[in-house]
């Protein structure tokens, strides 16, 4: 499974000081830890803090701050089109774009983004309506993602779905159908999209969050989960998705499967 | 879900002993402290070493012995017919027998026996020609048991299927196949049977075998596990079930949903 490690993010707050201060060393830091745990991708978030206006900036820095030091694909995170392309206009390698919605609007900007800049996009099953409550809702959105990459003439494979994971403290009724959508997805096309979450956001304001964490993140990979963004920092965590990946004969069992899951 | 406390069973040195010397000690202790950490039945097994004709009593005097010092009911756990019998004849309460396999021959003698004593019963998706690899097969044996279960009028919510864990170090391929008949089970009528698994049987001599344990768990609950014979006296697995409870929306969330969820 892909790992794309979450720490790079304003909402933290030595990040965010770093953007403030155009200071290098904790983006540095961030990066070259979380590739050392194990990352596949960065993701990288200003946060909200950042004026609109400055944001392409911020992310240009933290691309090249984040390649500088580790030379790991990024996933830019960002509501902010002209952050998002001013991202991939340093990138090196292939980024992800995190992410449009369902919306036709949102699929005809960034579709033709990822593909000028030959990067791969997370879709979110969310439109103007907002986030719809049960599986089959979320299916038909993530339908309408994967018709629009078909008719942009993007690959499937660079389509990662997002069912969109809430608080279970909020929303507990949502985490059994984001499950659900997971499995459904790996239906919708042959080959199919990948499928995506956002994973610390099942947990937002809960006690045990690292307990829910890695419990849910095993639901998901046993639903069909091909990615994650996540706390890679989390050792107990990465354990999880070891054994899942063992346990869903995806990787082979040895007795060192935890150090052989991290390389 | 139901949790089936595995510890008093013959396998264990010193239960064996205790069985040996007659000593109830041993099985007090072990039928209290699973109690305790929220086991709903005890699985009791003579283990191999007893003598076949010797068994009916030892079943018995198990029986007797952790009734008398928790008032659990029990889960007789034999491949010999005489001695389910004898357990259940002492049983207070309603017994599960564990088990029967999808045999005709099988089935024809313990559905009845169930009925006899208003005990459950577990039925393993396996027969005369072992155990079957993929899901469907394992399903097409499920089947058998939902017919018999049918016409020998035993209800349906009183039969448990039990899919069949193998260790994952010698069957890898076996586990996402038992968790996708899992899920499959709940599908062959309806109201459907309930479906079981004995856990520890998929890390049997590995490493790392509590995280394989709880992550396996995890899996097969995501999948509809209803029940489970495992052991209770691992924190860590049953921190995990809760967890899962919880974001299946089984139980409701709260802060102290760990504790919650043991009672």
């Amino acid at each position: 499974m892909e790992l794309i490690g979450e720490r790079i993010n304003g909402m933290f707050s030595d990040i965010k000081e770093a953007i403030i201060n155009k200071d290098p060393r904790p983006v540095e830091f961030w990066a070259r830890s979380q590739a050392e745990k194990g990352a596949d991708y960065l993701d990288l978030s200003t946060g909200p803090a950042v004026p609109a206006s400055e944001q392409p900036l911020v992310m240009e820095w933290l691309v090249k701050t984040v390649q500088g030091a580790t030379g790991l694909p990024c996933c830019l995170d960002s509501t902010n089109p002209e952050a998002i392309e001013a991202g991939l206009k340093v990138h090196r390698g292939r980024a992800i774009i995190n992410s449009t919605s369902a919306d036709q609007d949102k699929i005809n900007l960034y579709f033709p983004m990822a593909l000028k800049y030959n990067a791969k996009i997370i879709g979110l099953t969310m439109n103007e309506k907002g986030i719809p409550k049960d599986a089959a809702s979320r299916i038909a959105l993530a339908m309408e993602l994967v018709v629009g990459a078909d008719m942009h003439g993007l690959a499937m494979r660079d389509l990662y779905i997002d069912p969109l994971v809430l608080p279970v403290n909020v929303a507990q009724d949502h985490c059994p159908e984001v499950i659900e959508t997971i499995r459904q997805i790996k239906l919708l096309a042959d080959p199919p999209p990948r499928t995506i979450i956002g994973l610390s956001n099942v947990s937002q304001r809960c006690s045990e969050r690292r307990l829910l964490n890695r419990t849910f993140l095993v639901m998901c990979m046993s639903a069909g989960l091909d990615s994650c963004i996540l706390d890679v920092e989390d050792d107990e965590l990465l354990k999880a998705a070891a054994a899942a990946s063992v346990l869903l004969n995806r990787e082979v069992y040895c007795d060192a499967f935890i150090k052989t899951f991290r390389r």
